[in-house]
């Protein structure tokens, strides 16, 4: 026992003199809850840093790559690499490890898809991550349906969320938010580490939301033939003509305006206030999280010529929206913020009413989106 | 134009002096439908062999690692390694990448959890594909459950399988398949990598299976406090006194023995086998795809001792069962074949009527398990 306590005082000198980056490191490392079963890297630390390891006996080089930073890894006696990065902001961020030029997933965790691919995750557990903690109150199930495109001539798929009460009330009729991801995102994102499912359940058990649909598909769609994904997007005519419909076949929706509500985060708010502007008799709700249609502009909106003069008249566009939801991280990177309020300086010019959340210290990540829906489902449908 | 296709035939030219493992190989090579979208490898030619590709230009050694053998790649001037395996059986197999040292999922692939990881996955277009192919069809939903098990003290998953018709009507009760996935697998491979949704979207579309629900459970339950996997498996009492109520109050489930069957493969088959003998009031119908509960013994089995005599009466049990249905791959290694026949010939000699299935020249790999539900499914609950 001694000897043991002799060798891990020695382990942790060795590390602590031969590794200038271990030395200001607080070690209380904790497994992300984001790991494979069984496995104890990556941790997270109090500090918000990130401590990746792998084994990887015959590398050269092997690299964190982590918020556009790559950080190196320390490789020990037996082969084992292991190294942390900066202290990251709290939220899901995605990460990548580079072995010896090999951009690959780091084998411990599971995946995600975002940034174009499916790849590593890590969780830094947030202050207020309370809202979307899986609790001992009722969940909803998270569906996954396959249907075919007419108009893509492609499989699609979306996933559905219905609210825990659905099966227990064969009769009752629901209001339904159509929830759409960012770019190189796709519709598995809000119900992963959007945590949409869990957020819903939190919300409606406390009764603070009342129990809805949320439907998630996938906003990349091109016409029939046009193979590339730079193809013109008709993700407007697949959802308006295609998944709404058959949403409202499926599921015991309500199908009226007031009862639809449209959202979605940066491309997503993009396609979402088109969509929404464009069929007044569709939508009463939309939210915008980290993304408005002027993007990626950040000078002044001509609301006579911007969307064709959708948001020309104050007057209408205050009628068509029981809610009009802007949401935007306080730590984004340029252009949102500008984006965002060049667009907010529209509205308020054209006497328009919204509700504007700013979610602390997050950037253009997944807690900013996931803190953006808590808000927005609060409001909808009441 | 010519000089590109001079550039092209001295490419070839090169290849094939170059690597001599090429040059047997046919060059007829399409991407894997398990690919992440857009990307092109891993690829599968005529051969059935499978070819990969990573750019890691500072590594000293990438080899592919695929069906227990590991196959050099060899680097191009770019620092692109690439390389193909032998043939292969047809149907779905995990591999990964091994990048000097460090095995990886290789990036190019969607991830499915089996032997115990999130990690990549190949599909060989077999050449009865049409039994779980994605087709016009109505399509039912797979819908992801998190639900608190009191027995285990912890949060637990399982995905339920609603066939197409069971949202259109709103009264019919259904007869519940259980289905169990294998040896570190979990509840994710029976609708991932299994398609047993597409089976089953097939098979009712058909007419060939009434319209059922499957639940896929996690066979992995330890008793609270018992954080070890080693630790006394309890998945008996958790889907007797927890999941089965469970979906009975969720789902419009016919909840009698006559229209509740349970199945699963390998380690699911020996646990679902234990599990329908000690319950002979709650299942009609049971499947052991690739297992039995006498795993791992090839010996002959004594009835009278044998899971505490269960298979003693032959008369009882033929009375218990609608369906007792055992399937099992040609190619499948030891001991999985002893194990599997000393099993039948105890049913033999008890006089126990059972139904036999072999899966042509698949081993203990999902094809196996695909065809064997696709048999098993046709029969159950007419």
């Amino acid at each position: 026992m001694k000897k043991q306590i002799l060798f891990w005082s020695m382990m942790v000198w060795t590390l602590s003199v031969g590794l200038p980056s271990f030395a200001q490191t607080v070690e209380d490392f904790e497994p992300s809850e984001v790991n494979q079963p069984g496995r104890i890297y990556p941790q997270v630390n109090s500090e918000r840093r990130v401590r990746v390891q792998i084994s990887a006996p015959e590398a050269k080089k092997v690299q964190l790559d982590l918020g556009g930073v790559k950080y190196d890894l320390v490789k020990d006696e037996k082969g084992v690499w292991i190294g942390e990065s900066a202290p990251q902001q709290e939220g899901f961020h995605y990460y990548q490890l580079n072995v010896d030029g090999a951009s690959v997933p780091d084998p411990s965790t599971i995946y995600f898809y975002g940034a174009g691919r499916w790849g590593s995750g890590i969780e830094i557990p947030a202050h207020d991550a309370d809202f979307y903690a899986l609790k001992d109150i009722p969940h909803g199930l998270l569906s996954e349906m396959n249907y075919y495109s007419d108009l893509t001539k492609t499989w699609r798929r979306c996933f559905i969320y219905t609210p825990a009460e659905y099966n227990d009330n064969k009769e009752k009729r629901y209001p339904v938010l159509y929830l759409q991801h960012g770019s190189f995102e796709d519709e598995t994102g809000w119900g992963r580490q959007g945590k949409a499912n869990l957020i819903l359940d939190n919300l409606i058990a406390a009764r603070k939301a009342v129990p809805m649909l949320v439907v998630m598909d996938n906003g990349y769609a091109t016409k029939s033939g046009e193979k590339s994904p730079s193809g013109a997007s008709i993700f407007e005519e697949v959802l308006m003509n295609e998944v709404i419909p058959m949403i409202d076949i499926k599921f015991r929706t309500l199908s009226n305006r007031e009862n639809r509500a449209i959202a979605g985060l940066s491309m997503g708010a993009n396609q979402t206030m088109r969509i929404a502007m464009n069929h007044p008799d569709n939508f009463a709700y939309y939210g915008g999280f980290s993304g408005t249609s002027n993007y990626p502009s950040i000078e002044p909106l001509d609301a006579t010529i911007f969307l064709d003069g959708k948001f020309k008249s104050g007057k209408a566009v205050n009628a068509q929206f029981k809610v009009f939801f802007l949401g935007l991280g306080t730590a984004e990177p340029h252009p949102f913020p500008g984006v965002v309020k060049a667009f907010r300086q529209m509205l308020d010019k054209q006497g328009i009413k919204y509700t504007y959340y700013e979610s602390p210290d997050t950037a253009h990540e997944w807690l900013t989106w996931r803190r953006a829906l808590n808000e927005f489902a609060q409001l909808i449908f009441k």
